[in-house]
């Protein structure tokens, strides 16, 4: 998987530098882009796919483009009007090098992007073309994505329920994930009920995904992690550990991974790639 | 087109409306659609098609879409991080009404959900499809209108000279109003050539545009346009005017709009609604 991650990062390079575009403009987006990530969205495309025994890279341009979403969506919410946050991935946030005018617009610029890469993509049909941006405009949109982001931020200095919490991550992060292994699922022609599967499978990873977020900004290490822990208490922010305690939150996540396991379990698919990302989203540390 | 004007309104409406999305979402996005914007992007779709003797409403998802990207970019650069408005179209600006944080969400919220009404045309084929998404996230992002944008910030408080202002306002505003003249023929199976002119005619009224929109910074009424006049002065900003004189600007605007109407004349198509709007927009008062 790090080749992967290598070339992930070259191409989401090339992109960028083959844009005729402001020199600030290009550098603002590549920073963001270029600062780290874990790249678990586009692991989960390429895991998909080669459950069902495609090439993975034929999925590369749509990694590139949810990885350009998922970062917009880190700039935008970094913001001093929204999360306020000065540091990411160990790095300054994107308005702190740049300004915030370039940061929104690095943003706006990044999301525009996204759509184009999809719709030039090649050796794909421009049918399967059009159920890709079908589905990731909805997946990011006020749909998906920026709902769970001003549930969210309606959220704040309140108790929520653990409905409430779950609409949020489902949401602002989960609808995403769920993308991306659709995603895969779609290019591979995957059958209707075997797509169903995945989506339940995609619903828990993408809990399990938060969970573990909350648990790190408790028991995380500010180093590993790249940014400043303990914000969530300081923002009052409603969390699995605060709503089911630290030990009822950990039981949640395992909870989550073994039904996302046993789903794999049941499809007849090659499942050890999505079996190992299972695994590092229950156990990663940043 | 008065009709014209009332069915848009009437189909953005119900757009925002089917969305399952928090209420704060969708009134923020809701409210700067409804604005009173002048729609002139949405009638250069259909006079387009009508210009080829197409029903214009088969352009009427393309028109929301492209009604939804301009009315983004108006909330996001009315940002204080950007041009700090209050005031837009006689209301107070997005983030008057609803926040900061809010109005960012409902920019990126509207940009999102305009890939995904094109996406879900219905009576397109799936190609034609794809090449609008294509054209628009080209019109519309880093290469387009984003590019403008940066550009614009990037130009405050210096000296401009012609090509430089002429940069900033052929993707800040001119790129997407030749998407939409593009988007018609498109739909239409324009020929290339007359694609082509018509492209020619896009840069025309495109630069028209911006012209009378310095020209009434200087000379228009408030009360008409709808937000404070004098801007431009009181930022030092470079502008036709303040490059050409005010005399000049006047000239530089009848040029374009002279060259833009011999262009339709040399096309074999039913140009009396390209015509009014040309005229309109060298009129327009606001």
């Amino acid at each position: 998987m790090k080749d992967q991650i290598e070339t992930i990062n070259t191409q989401l390079k090339d992109y960028i530098q083959s844009l005729q575009t402001p020199e600030t403009l290009r550098n603002a987006m590549d920073y963001s882009l270029q600062a780290g990530g874990k790249r678990i969205r586009p692991l989960l495309i390429f895991s998909t796919l080669s459950a069902f025994k495609k090439n993975p890279l034929i999925g590369l341009p749509v990694a590139c483009a949810v990885e350009m979403i998922h970062t917009y969506s880190l700039i935008h919410d970094d913001l001093p009007a929204m999360d306020d946050d000065d540091l990411r991935r160990g790095k300054p946030t994107n308005h702190k090098v740049f300004g915030e005018a370039t940061a929104i617009l690095a943003g706006d610029g990044l999301l525009t992007y996204s759509f184009q890469v999809l719709a030039e993509m090649e050796q794909l049909s421009a049918h399967k073309k059009i159920a890709l941006i079908r589905e990731l405009a909805k997946a990011a949109g006020p749909e998906g994505m920026v709902a769970g982001q001003v549930a969210d931020l309606e959220g704040e200095n309140q108790e929520l329920n653990l409905n409430q919490l779950e609409y949020i991550h489902k949401h602002k992060t989960g609808n995403l994930l769920a993308f991306c292994i659709r995603a895969g699922a779609i290019m591979a022609d995957a059958d209707e009920e075997t797509l169903k599967k995945l989506e339940e499978y995609a619903f828990h990873i993408g809990l399990a995904f938060q969970i573990r977020d909350d648990i790190l900004d408790i028991e995380g290490s500010m180093e590993l992690i790249g940014k400043n822990i303990g914000r969530d208490v300081e923002k009052q922010k409603s969390t699995y550990p605060k709503l089911l305690t630290l030990e009822g939150a950990k039981e949640k996540l395992n909870d989550h991974l073994l039904k996302a396991e046993q789903i794999l379990q049941s499809l007849s698919i090659e499942r050890n790639y999505l079996k190992f990302i299972t695994e590092l989203i229950g156990k990663r540390n940043r």
